[in-house]
C-alpha cells in the first residue's frame, strides 16, 4: 500500500474541533476507497493542514477528500521515510 | 515544546540513502538548538520532503536545516493534530 502526504490550504483560524470533524468525515468513507488517513496536522495561522495516509492511489485519496467536502490536488506519493 | 512541519522542494530524484544522509546531518546538530526531527518523508518525483519536528521555535528549526545544508523557509507550527 502506498503512502501519501496531502496538503490543504485555507484552514485559516480553524479550531481543533473543526479539524476533528473534517478528519472524521474522511474516516467515515475512506474504507470505500481502500484509503486510511493516519494523521492530520493543522497550522491555523497559515491555514495549512497536512494529512498522512495510505491507499491504492493519489486519485483514491483525492476522491475521499472531495466527497468529505475538503478537496485538494496537492497529494504527494511518499516513496521513502526516515 | 511546539511541533512543526517543514517542506523542502528540490529533492527531485533523490535516493533513500541521500534522504537518510540529509536527515542524519540534521540529527547530528539538532540538539544544539533544542530541536528534534521525528520523521522525514520523501516524494522524489515532485522533489518534496516533509519533516516533522519539535522544538522551541520556527527559527530554531530553520537554523538546523540551514547549517545541515538544506535550508527551507516553509516551516509551519502545528497547533493541533488528530
Amino acid at each position: 500500500m502506498a503512502k501519501f502526504m496531502d496538503v490543504h490550504s485555507g484552514f485559516h483560524g480553524v479550531t481543533r474541533e473543526q479539524l476533528s470533524e473534517a478528519h472524521d468525515a474522511d474516516l467515515k468513507i475512506e474504507g470505500e476507497e481502500g484509503v486510511h488517513f493516519e494523521r492530520a496536522w493543522l497550522d491555523p495561522e497559515s491555514g495549512k493542514v497536512f494529512c498522512l495516509s495510505t491507499g491504492p492511489s493519489k486519485e483514491a485519496v483525492m476522491r475521499v477528500h472531495e466527497r468529505a467536502g475538503h478537496p485538494t490536488s496537492e497529494v504527494y506519493e511518499l516513496t521513502d521515510e526516515v
